[in-house]
């Protein structure tokens, strides 16, 4: 008995980032699978798929952030927990989509004595039976290297960039920290833009205790972009345009693909030096967490191309002009 | 170069319960090892041991359950980290001592479409380099095959069963569950008491409405004491307890290892007809959670003989007299 | 070069049950697959597959059963085997379909210093290259959470219960044992028929020694089912019908998914007070296997109906009405 | 807490060759540990350690052979849930001795569609936790290369050159096969002796019909001795001694290390004009299985040093004056 | 959203053997796929591929051959290094083609404290992500049984002895060592000739000092042909072949399927008597390594087919007519 | 049968860099273990340990350097089989220790369709058997996380540093580049110096052309280090220095930890604007690659101090003060 094989395209979503699931499954042109997520009473979570998914190439989107008093741990298990029920459902392919990775910030031992949280990360989803990931503007590019499946890296520089064509000509991109440099250059050498840094010093006496702020580049009445991978409480950026207005900037933007606002994150930026705010929607910002200088750009049809490229079988850095993403 | 090996005990806990931990350790007669454990702003969860566990035999305490506003996934989450820490850090074996179990109640596919979630978590902890699992009373006995790993599998039984003896003399051990007779049936024996079974009822025809719960045994004028290995939302034990007295059982006790509590079971048990209600403190009772017809007893004499077995390679059979624990 | 894929299907069999393995592809409308399967002079399995299986999706069939002179043991190690041989081979996808599968009692350790064989059989199955199992009416639902792949738990019942029409109104389901409850209130909900249960009662002080059987529920004159998933010695049966029948049964009849009929238990079912038995052809039953009173139903169009679906990608729970089979 | 690390040495037997075990477990002066092995009414294998494994360095022996009515694969099940049962009951290092190791002679594809079946049973003791293996003269060297952990490969050459010292000075060794050149002439090469060669000339249009036997090499008027690691059928052996008496051999003798003797070997053997056979205690001999020409050394000893070694540390190669064993 | 499943084939190759790739394309009718390999200032070797692979059927050959200044160890790393890029990239199956594979001949433990280097080659091919393998003419058949998925065995068995018929009737087939008889009765029986072995005759007292040639067999007067699996350094062939003639050969030639003459094996195949040898282009051939007594044949038709039936899941067994390969 | 465990020391060393394996044993008062390593014929390497290595914690060096005519690939299979062969011959854990770790720079995808080399180097690694590896200043601290097993990553710094407080006060620490940041700063802190920052603009419209090199940062007049974890061709460093001499610097000096010394970087560098270079052993400095600025510091001590920690089980972290070395 023979068939010709089909290839069939399913995308469900966690409960964390609906909004972005439902533009990703739009700009694709199907519908959102159905799910039933829900929590037993003592709050573990359980999930169930609401049809067959047996052979189908599916994709599991989840944005492991805190939304609606569930934890970045709730939304991590969420998705973990729906890889392994698509697997013992018989589903032909597991692709993870995590446009925002957590623990990517763990990246490596800072200490001794510490786990490697995103390796660790890399491999539940790899235990649970995820064959492949998807993710965008990972804290680090070795994160890939943290999973032995395909990870295909997707950027929202161009989303990004984009946006500053509005922001003037003498624009200079700046690192919030020394850490970041090869970011902001990646930024700079895209957008046709000058590189500044703001780094701490820190005294070798009394180790921990930062000393002040220095500025190496020329800032002096220039539009600046401190630009970065994420905000979370912003207290790295609020400080650092504090500086670059020290130094006799123009005026200060910022600009990064994830918008986690941890803390009173929005209340800072709000009352910051920093005139605009730009981020995507990786992770989902309600109405408590839009402010009137946040202005959010939609990453939607770039992982939508992504996934419509993995499904068809087409080159994914094509998506990026071929563009290094690491 | 040679050297006498040694080996050294370790004890360690996530943040979940504490109190347990402390009397384990005060039993086994050492000092809890020291951990910092913490959150970063956007949740994430941030682990570090305090002290050098190169070459340790590690046990890593956590009790699945919320408190102190985390989640049963952020309990999970924190353990598997801490395993993870543990083998960087080059200890020489790794135990997850895991008091109460999270997940246990999805050890099978209930559906179509479903995870299955004990068996993903016994997955978490082999990824993450858990090298055995040590727990109390799982809801079923087939989750220790969900490891490949020795599984130190403990029973309460004899603390509970204790406690029965100050009960009188004309006991029945009731099953209020169809699915749970046969640990209804280990306790009747172990304690020479008669057994009935509280089972619901349903009409084939409108399959998912309970049409009523059904009493099989005899207990009439007697001290009924349901069994089961958890109390999580009381619904269940609530209703068979009523229907106990309504089919004349003198009165009604209830006991379960693991105390879960979920929403308003507190309120719900202290206003049914069930007498006394006693349970163990594998899963953390604050002060919120206690109430006067509940007694908590504690396993830690249980855990701690265990881990010392397991520490010192003796059997951990013997502390249950061998007895069939699953 | 690029070429469209195909899908084959292709069935094959150990040598244990081939009546059931013809009665399936009979059903399925294609030809059972060449194997040539012998033994070595020392009693080694020599297997071969007798044309090309490159690139198929290939289903190996065996039940695990003594059978002309081969063991329980003989019968797993061919499928193996034949599972081995199937990856090294280029088959695309291997199923191995378990309609009795072995070992499955010893799904937990019911003391300690035992395997935990059921685990066991499915890690060896993995180790050989199976990619998912079929089977019939596990001893418990959890077994299927011993795989990490999709293990597809089909059911006897609505073939057993449709039996059950013919015995009339009056039905009560009984379980032959307290851990064996579950399945008959399974039973009895799909029959909108009662439940009772049968259970040994054991003195604590001897504790191995059986006491007594007791009966809970309503037997008196009416028509009792005995349901278990498999009939091995016969003796659990014998001993319950004979209690029924004390305590007042109009008559006692029993049925079960498998027929493993060890031992002297067709002699022993034959002179007891059960009137008729069915079970399925799970199990090969030669003729000495057969007697009046036993009725064989066959599973090969549930097992015909969950390949076609496997190898189609359209849902197995929808054979089963989305019921649920653990 | 700290202790000293102390290692305990524990071998207990599957069912197969008791008396081997025993006279192991006597030359390393200690007691065959406790076993209870046993059959359920269908043939499933039960087994249970007698006492506890905990930490224990444990070897689990077993030869892979038929005996008392239990099938080559019963034996090899028997010790594979030995091994599982080990491993849950927290061995410290389990080792699989395997006198003779069944499958060995299936250790390549020699046509298509076929297990390499000795790989699989590598992987079947790997899947279920044995951490090292120590045979005896496997069928070819590169069977060790199957398994990644350490496998000991002993050998009887030393027990069984020693036996052709009796047989006087002009000796002449000689493979019974093309395929046996390389055993036969580290025999050849190990007792001084020239060596010959017994080969099957077959015609190449009528592939599989043996045309004839070929002797090449000097054997007339002098003692032959015909070597091969195992006896099985014998058929190979009686057809190649015939040969050497045509072409003028004064006598034929033949020595092995496995005694399989499967169907009418022994028969056959016995009829023939080979005068003695010796082979060793690998596979059990029951009284059925002796005959006049059979000598049966011991390969106890050797054993013995090796599991001693293991234990302690102390190098193996060192038993064998670190000799090829392969 | 569904799309019918084509396969690409899509065929790279490493930087050893692009004559033998080129011919293998060819035949299949392709192109070769764009690669960028170089190395970087320190040799660490860089690759990466000029076109998406994502989806597609791959096939990576490399022969493990020194080439151009690289070791053979670089060719391996390369391959190992293009195979895990495959994987990131998304291929949807990886096969290597090897056809010399490296490091084949310590296939065992030949002496203690020795590594099993072919079985860690298979290991690292399955570390980095290859699914299958093919190779010609492995040194010994066991090798297939290192790795655990499918292996096709490729010979050139049929092309070198349709090479035979050239040299006329009388022909003697010698295996120039004990190891290799079978090989070289494989041939004779292929090529209806006799069969003669050459043999190292060693004093057991001075275990290491060879102490002549035997040479078992008629070869008086006839055309001899010496044959192996690879000729490397030439000597046991050169050393083999006087012999023979000293014996009364008429003639000597030799054929092998891997020429990897090193050192100067050019020079003394030259200068010996040997008449005339025939080899394959498995290993890439330089003008260097090529002089007038030596024929090489391709086997790039033999890899064509063996690819395109791996590609269209056709048997490949066929190509060969069934026959065995090991 | 007990006996107490003993640790023994065991370290051995591959052929790149016995100089630095030499003054690793001084260090530790230890011989370094007997080792045959050769080539055959054709470049596969053979090793073999000259002693017995059972039951040991054997420690493998290997600097993944080229030298003598091998490559860098040459020296980390020669690692890998040493694994392979401590595996097999029992030993108890297994340590790579690679002062270098070969292909680190390759740690993400710098574009579509690369391999990320690191991680297939740890999975190598791990595939052949090593339990944990040691290494000196990885290019990026995230490749820690490629493997699960601990590694434990040491640091040149204090050696580094300790030499710059001979260059006088009023130091600068220089990135030579955007991506190295992070570690100048490391430097710039435990030195109490200053830092700044070399990098590249590149015009975005004529994408790979690079512009100009810029420095951030106070140079003027004051003693400049450029700090780079290694020196390969030397491009970088000496166009960076060229850019700090023209903007003032009063002089250059360079350190790093690895002398990697590509191609012509000897000549470039002693004809260049750096006064001084300082480099360590990691790697080896044949005659050839010395010269008068050049000064070679050794990290023998602090990698004997670490394989004594891990021996000995006492804290890695401490021989750094705890010192963060990622």
């Amino acid at each position: 008995m023979e068939a010709i094989s089909h290839r069939k395209l399913h995308v469900v979503s966690g409960s964390t980032n609906l909004a972005l699931a439902e533009a990703i499954v739009a700009s694709l042109g199907i519908k959102l699978g159905e799910t039933n997520i829900g929590r037993f009473a003592n709050g573990e979570i359980h999930c169930q798929f609401g049809e067959s998914v047996r052979g189908v190439d599916i994709f599991i989107l989840q944005s492991h952030g805190a939304f609606n008093g569930n934890s970045v741990n709730d939304s991590l298990m969420e998705q973990i927990l729906m890889v392994d029920a698509a697997r013992r459902a018989s589903a032909q392919r597991i692709t993870a989509v995590c446009p925002f990775f957590g623990y990517a910030r763990q990246d490596r031992k800072a200490a001794g004595r510490e786990p490697i949280s995103a390796k660790l990360m890399s491999n539940l989803f790899n235990a649970a039976g995820a064959s492949r990931i998807i993710s965008v503007d990972l804290h680090s590019g070795q994160i890939q290297g943290f999973f032995d499946g395909p990870w295909d890296h997707l950027t929202a520089m161009p989303i990004l960039c984009n946006y500053f064509d509005g922001l003037g000509d003498d624009l200079v991109v700046v690192s919030p920290d020394a850490g970041r440099v090869r970011v902001a250059e990646r930024y700079a050498i895209a957008s046709g833009a000058d590189l500044a840094i703001v780094y701490k010093r820190r005294s070798a006496t009394q180790k921990n205790s930062v000393e002040a702020r220095e500025v190496v580049g020329d800032v002096k009445g220039r539009t600046c972009v401190l630009i970065d991978d994420m905000i979370d409480t912003g207290n790295t950026l609020v400080a650092a345009a504090e500086q670059l207005m020290e130094r006799g900037a123009a005026r200060v933007c910022a600009a990064a693909t994830h918008g986690v606002f941890s803390k009173n994150a929005i209340e800072k930026l709000n009352n910051s030096v920093i005139e605009q705010i730009v981020v995507t929607d990786t992770l989902p910002l309600p109405p408590t967490k839009q402010f009137e200088k946040l202005q959010v750009l939609s990453v939607a049809p770039v992982i939508a191309d992504a996934i419509g490229a993995v499904f068809g079988n087409t080159s994914v850095s094509d998506i990026f002009g071929g563009q290094n993403l690491s």
